[in-house]
């Protein structure tokens, strides 16, 4: 293994990821977070924050796809969409996939993720160019707190719940969310693995449960994210985000209306989840 | 981190694991390979054969339950089971709870396997103790071309397809399986992982289809195992893998009768992997 080895560094993970002949093409220090891009010969190019990979050319997909069309798809017409966070443009790029989606709005903290993203990711960077999408730099937070308008779906595309992003897995933030959203409007959140950090899924759960009116939960393994059962968490106002409504009309690499359905958890586990008794 | 740090050598992995703070508990080498027991802050003692993770005391049970009940529990009634590999006695354990199992042969290759794992893992050996169970030491690939007696189901629960268990993932292996079961018999294997292997994944369909009237696939995420979308194929005479026959009557901790359902790849995937057109 060479000298540029990529060691991610996950406080909370028992398992230490190393991506070994990596090449160091850009590394900087913003405001919020140290940034790094690396070129790794599986994964192709790397956007890693705080020493946390958070996506690879090559396996991006897996989260941006179940992140943003579950919720799109379970909304009859999703016209506008908020995204938080979600500054490299992968979560946007899949949202303006939706024909029907008039507005897209990008709450991102960190101009730089935007900026390096832009520079080093042309696979993620289309829907910046389209005059649907508007990206503002701002904490997503506040922008929740005092929304220019409601939105039928509000997805949270954030790093782990340390530094910057804690403050958006709290139920507070939950409940703003729940008021910005038009009334069957829909709330997605990555939220962590199933595997290491099960206890903060079941906290993200019971926060979203005293927000909306329905709770939900929905994995997807990616090789990339310690822990690898990577979770996303619904808040709903009405809809059972279960049953899509809609089948996508665009080519999707892994989604589908069955993969939808088949990545909820089984009800055995959303009981153990709401009970807090995950046992492993 | 101490110089007790695990790291695991998969040659086929992009991504290094380590397992930080690691004690060596016992190390030896078979004719077969290298054993060692670990101890591991998270994961408890750890099974590690030629410097990969076998089984962790903590998620054993994601591995051990996903491969052995989809396939006893499409069985309308399963008696009579044989395991090649598995020596930890993890798998035997989850066939025996299936009451109306007769009896179960583990074909396993390596006697030490079989020895150091009853010493160092207390909650997988209760099966060795068994009455129903015989272990018998020898090549699976020799134990199915001269079967002492058909079975019901075959489960293959193997290292990774390089040394000793190469030959267990051929073609002429799984028609030989086929002729060792019962007219309604399944066999399954663990496949490797449909993110870091996917073309092996394709190569196992292929020759499950060439080998038996149904072939089929279903995965779990298991974090331990590198690549994580952990692959189980199965080949079966005449029943619908995806449908289970029975519920489980024991009390398991993943695997119920909707996790069955729902671990089944859905057909967009199913369909590009019978193609070979799996694009990630």
């Amino acid at each position: 293994m060479s000298r540029y080895d990529f060691k991610e560094h996950d406080p909370f993970a028992p398992i230490v990821y190393t991506y070994p002949n990596t090449a160091l093409l850009h590394r900087e220090t913003s405001k919020y977070q140290e940034i790094q891009i690396r070129q790794h010969p599986h994964f192709g190019r790397m956007l890693i924050l705080d020493d946390v990979v958070q996506l690879t050319e090559r396996d991006e997909f897996f989260y941006h796809e179940m992140l943003v069309h579950p919720v799109l798809n379970t909304h009859p017409d999703p016209k506008h969409v908020l995204i938080i966070g979600g500054g490299d443009g992968g979560s946007m790029r899949e949202t303006l996939r939706h024909k029907g989606v008039e507005s897209v709005t990008l709450a991102e903290i960190d101009e730089r993720v935007v900026a390096v993203s832009r520079e080093y990711f042309p696979t993620l960077r289309s829907g910046f160019e389209d005059p649907r999408a508007e990206v503002v730099f701002t904490d997503g937070i506040k922008h929740v707190q005092n929304p220019p308008r409601k939105y039928d779906a509000i997805i949270v595309d954030s790093t782990d719940p340390v530094g910057p992003a804690e403050n958006l897995f709290a139920g507070d933030f939950y409940k703003a969310a729940a008021e910005a959203l038009t009334e069957n409007g829909l709330f997605v959140t990555q939220s962590e693995s199933l595997m290491f950090h099960a206890e903060f899924v079941t906290e993200v759960h019971n926060r979203l449960k005293a927000a909306f009116p329905i709770a939900d939960c929905y994995a997807q393994s990616i090789a990339t994210y310690a822990g690898n059962w990577w979770t996303f968490s619904v808040g709903s106002k009405q809809l059972n985000p279960r049953t899509p409504q809609r089948r996508p009309r665009m080519a999707t690499r892994l989604y589908s209306a069955e993969v939808h359905r088949k990545a909820f958890l089984a009800k055995s586990i959303m009981k153990k989840l709401a009970a807090g008794t995950i046992d492993w």
